[in-house]
Order: structure tokens, then sequence, then C-alpha cells
């Protein structure tokens, strides 16, 4: 793990609407892949790999479901 | 990730009815892989693999369930 | 998707019991994967692929598992 | 899906102890795949399959976990 | 299953902290392993398969994250 | 398992931030890969394989998701 990758941007899982908190879990997701291979060239070179297999496109979904499910939690849904 | 992809329809998790919620968590699912592969000509390609696969039907499903999870708890389970 | 399809019998996650709840789960899984894959010929020819193919059946089960869960929290676990 | 098939033995998810839950976590999950699968002569050809399989153990032991997890909050974790 | 395998060490999913936690997290999913492949000398067999396959290695870590999420939220995560 | 790994850094699920959450549910997912396959010459040898393999980069997101998911609950998503 690289030590200067920051991991949640805004240091925050709270934000302002459920479209903004499905783009934190996009970013987080992210994130974690950018933590455990920081070779930048590396990943650029695996995106099509993935990007192009409909298995990884949905292992990707079901990674993205789950820190919603967190995010939408620590939000209470963004029920007022 | 395209910028320009709507990732929750309506920008809310409320729905009237258990089956608009199930419809939503589709929906979400797919805009997620939408997001990750932006490339509608692609996307098109890949969806004749997926849909004749059993194993990747049944991860869609996963997927699906994970996401209705959350919505379910946002909704109350719809109980009044 | 096929908008035709059915996605929670009786548009509710509240039954009687947890069998039925259980039940719910399975038939919940089920319309998922038929939303995703509406042409009944091919589901059938898939059928026999994943009701003998340990892996699939597994993955099956924590699909229902995860639908469960849910199905579970709405009923408060049926307990009185 | 087999009509016959019982899927939750008592028709409870109430245990006395923490291990009664995780042997009920156990049978439901089995069920579930004998619902899938109903003739038992392939569902004990399958079984040496997934039984030397260590990938296909793991998801089994995932799956009991999250069984598991939902009959552990029906049962308020068994703390008194 | 063999009915001889204690599944909960303790019968209890109550620990004093969160590495205890953790360590009952592991002993959970390797007694569900035991109980599904009584035989100790297949899972001798099968030890170094998986303790030399990262993706099998990964999957592990998520079956004792899943359990870990019950035995944590049965502790109140340690909060006193 | 070796017992001489110390699972939780800290032995607390607490933490300042929700980025230093993020990096605990990082360190924990590892611990439990470092617990079942303890030889580090052998871990060494593993880390390409997964870091430059798309689809197991994304099941130690969905593992590290899961991880954080407990945590950030135990921490009542760092809500003031």
């Amino acid at each position: 793990m690289s030590d200067n990758v920051q991991l949640i941007p805004g240091n925050s899982l709270i934000t302002a609407t459920p479209e903004e908190g499905r783009m934190l879990a996009i970013k987080m997701s992210r994130l974690i892949i950018k933590a455990t291979q920081p070779d930048a060239a590396i990943r650029e070179k695996l995106r099509p790999v993935y990007a192009e297999d409909p298995a990884m496109l949905i292992a990707i979904g079901q990674t993205v479901a789950i820190e919603f499910a967190t995010i939408a939690a620590a939000n209470k849904y963004w029920v007022k």
C-alpha cells in the first residue's frame, strides 16, 4: 500500500445527495485498487481488461454496492 | 468514469412500493456498469455474453440483492 | 430488462412465517434473472447448467441468503 | 424448485444457543441447494466435487456466514 | 456435516476484545469447512492449495470479514 | 494460523477519522491473509500475481469494503 494515497476524498462519508454518495462509493472503491496497485502504468494496462470483461464489470458493481450501503447508512439514507 | 452518467434516477432512494424499489436496484446496478464502461457499443457487445452465462446472471442477482438491501432499509421496508 | 416482469410477488416483503419469507427470497432472486434474460427458451437451456454445477448452486445460495436477510429484517425476524 | 422442500426447519430463526444458530445456518444453506436441485442422485454426485475443492468450500463458508448473520440478529446475538 | 464438530468455541459470540473477536471469526469460518469436509486427511491435502493461491486467500479474507461483522455487532463493537 | 499475528492493530475498531478507518480496513484484511499464509516468502511471491490481476484487485476491494462497513458502524460513521 502506498501511504500517499488519499482513501476517502474529503475524509467524510457525508454527502449532500444520494447521487453524490454514489459517486463517493465509486471513488472509494477505486482508491482501494490504487492503494493496492500504486503503479499508474500497470493500472492503465489493466483498465481495458476489466472494462470489457462482463464478469469483472459485475464484480465492480458488487463492490460499489457494498461501499454505497455504508455511505447510505452514514447519511441516514438522505431522508429528512 | 464518465461524469455525465446519472447514477441514481431521481436522486433519491425512496420509492412508493417494494416493486419500484426493486426496479431502482436494477437500474442502479446497471448505471455503475455504464459509468465503468461508458462506451455503449462495447456494452451492447457484452450483453449477450452475460445474458446467456448462468454464473454471470447469478452474480448480477447478487449485486441487485445488495443494492436492494440498502433501498429497502431507506424505505423502512415499506411497512406502515 | 423486460418491464413486464413482476419483480416482487404481492409487492410486499411481509410474510406470515420465516418459511414463506424464504420462498419469497428464492422467487425474488429468480425474477431478477428473468428480468435480465427475458427469453424463456434461453433460461430453460441454462437451467441444467447451473443445477448440476456445484459452484453455481453455492452462488445461488449466497444470493438467496442476501435476499432473505432483507426480508427477515422487514419482518423483524418474525419475533412477536 | 420443489414445493415439497421445507426451507427452514421448525419454521423459526430463533435458537437456544449460538451453536444451534450455526447449525441452522448450515441447514438453511443446504436446503436452498436442495430446492434448486431436487434430484438427490445428482446432489450426491456433486458432493465429492465441492467437498474436495477448496474454492467451493470457502464459498460455502461465505454462504453460511451470511445466513448466520441473519439468524444472529434475529436472536439478538443470544445476549441476555 | 459431522454432528460432532463444535461450530462455535465456547458457544458464545461475546469476546473480551476486538482481537479475540477476530480470532473467533477465523475459527468459526474454519469450523464450517471442517463440518463440510470432516476428513482431516483431505483438509490437510487442500491446505497448501488455498494457502498459495491468492484468489482463495482473498476469498478466505471475505469470509472472515463477514463472520467478524456479526461478532462485532454482538459485542456492540467493544465500545464502552 | 500463526498465533503470533496481531489481527487488529491497537486492538480497537475506533479511529479518529474515516480515512484512518479505511486504512484500518486495509490492514485488517491483510492480516487475515498473513494469518492464513504466515510464510512471508510465499506472500511476497503472491503479491505481483494479485497486484496485476484485475479480478483479484476487485476482490480485494470487496473485502476491504466489508471490513470498512464494520469499522464505520463501530465509529457511528464519524458523525458528531
